[in-house]
């Protein structure tokens, strides 16, 4: 069967300086996934090998390059979901470690739990063998720089996620997810994020949330989800596609109505990249950017405005 | 309009000898919550109440009388959501505070936030004037002999969850939970609990996440959940309720039906309460037994074994 890999950089309204360096990033993170997928390996090794590059890229808020909360420390949220059975592993809250996706693998394969959370999971991370990095190694001197603009949080969550009639040169929130069909027809999803700037210590976004930040099942599609954190908790986003697709919409109608959904019921903007059961790749989002990038049928495509897309053949 | 309130006090393999004080604790608590919806409260009011008596009676697994983690400690999950507009506040692994569901309302009413984890939860309760208690005041004598007895958590998860031919004997994991409607038709859900036993420090469950432990939304109906929590988290229990309502089952055949749903799909089980926007109110669970109680229509309805019910008409 034909691999297909998607991932997204974050919904919000992200600056022209960054839009290079985003672009770039995640078409760097969908074909490394896509070259995992390619050499055999499973859907959930290809959404952590691209969800890896996109934490190592200090464009995109999650690893290196994360957002600063109030205290003006790091905190990342990260999950990942196998679409087989279910299984899932998430961590929240967590300090210091450089690919928060990977630990939350580690929490799905080698504990009974879904979710650990704060000094418990950094307790996990070391027990793991995982480096504690210097509590300034994650940050840049933009987290920074955003931190001392937006420390009063409301400010920020108004300012990031406003309608694409926003302010599109505030800097932001680029939570990082891939979602993947592999060669055996297995999907799988994650997504990483150092939250949202000024937030309160302790905060859980939707991204470690099953239903929330992520959702795969084989049987029905899998989503990974970026935009503000606390709309996409109350509606259960990508859970909420999967079951517009049970209904049977197509991907891209599922992700249009529920992301509609969630912009009037609760009022939030945000962003989704979906692989459908029937192998349907799309994207959308109703921020006013969205980075993404897919490989599927050979081609490489990209794009970060709304209706945009970049396409490159790939030769094998 | 008539209020409608219904508790529970957890789904597992209640033993004989808790069997009276689980009755009389889901009875008191779902009184209490009819009291303050009748004398005009919220259904938020109503849920905050009947869950604070739950966590206040020692019998449940939650405030009081906690279950310990593996280092011997007690961390407590909690959430409320407000079905009028999908408000929601939630904390997780909080410590040495009575009240987990009254913090988790204050996160829902005084933050910009759905959820409030570990040491920044623990800050956000001091700035809200919660006394912290000394960290044994929570643990009961019962929960110290069950942790000791439970250390090795595996042997716990598949002691405590297993079907009904489940051993009956054991201790266990009574999460609370409370679902109501006001006289105003608003719907709102809350649940609170200590988790699972010897489980790792900063495990967080199904509690406090929207559409695992609780969902409420006053356009469809409003649900609170218990049991195997990993499970109840990878299928979105709640959520599927929800879902299922919408598509057109009755409360009981949706309950039922994700109920089947866990069970096949991820082989776990648990229990639910649902208040449907109709006014449907019911309870359904796959575990051996679960306490809960009801007042509707001038009558407290009770029972902890599949079938029973207990019937006591209220003089007013």
């Amino acid at each position: 069967m034909e691999p297909l890999m998607i991932v997204h950089g974050g919904a919000w309204a992200i600056p022209g300086e960054l839009t290079e360096r985003s672009l770039n990033g995640v078409r760097r993170a969908a074909l490394e996934g896509h070259r995992v997928l390619r050499s055999g390996g499973s859907a959930v090794d290809a959404v952590v090998a691209a969800v890896t590059v996109l934490e190592d890229d200090t464009a995109f808020d999650a690893g290196h390059g994360a957002v600063l909360n109030l205290k003006g420390e790091v905190e990342l949220d990260a999950i990942v979901i196998d679409g087989r059975d279910l299984s899932s592993g998430a961590v929240c809250a967590v300090q210091d470690i450089a690919n928060p996706v990977q630990l939350a693998r580690l929490v799905m394969d080698k504990t009974d739990h879904c979710l650990l959370g704060g000094v418990g999971a950094n307790d996990f991370a070391k027990e793991q063998g995982f480096e504690r990095l210097p509590p300034t190694e994650l940050v840049t001197p933009e987290a920074r720089a955003e931190w001392e603009k937006y420390i009063k949080f409301t400010t920020a969550v108004g300012a990031l996620f406003s309608a694409r009639d926003g302010d599109p040169k505030l800097t932001g929130c680029d939570t990082v997810g891939a979602v993947a069909m592999d060669t055996s027809g297995n999907l799988a999803s994650a997504t990483s994020t150092g939250g949202i700037t000024a937030k309160k210590p302790g905060r859980v976004g939707d991204t470690p949330v099953i239903g929330a930040g992520a959702f795969a099942d084989n049987d029905v599609g899998a989503v990974s989800s970026t935009g503000h954190g606390e709309s996409i908790m109350k509606v259960c986003l990508t859970r909420r596609i999967a079951e517009l697709m049970e209904r049977g919409l197509s991907a891209n109608e599922a992700a249009k109505t529920a992301l509609e959904f969630m912009s009037t019921r609760v009022g939030g903007a945000g962003g989704v990249i979906v692989i459908s059961k029937k192998g349907e790749v799309c994207h959308s989002f109703t921020t006013s950017r969205m980075a993404w990038a897919s490989v599927t049928q050979g081609t490489l495509k990209s794009g970060i405005d709304p209706g945009q897309e970049f396409t490159e053949n790939l030769k094998n």
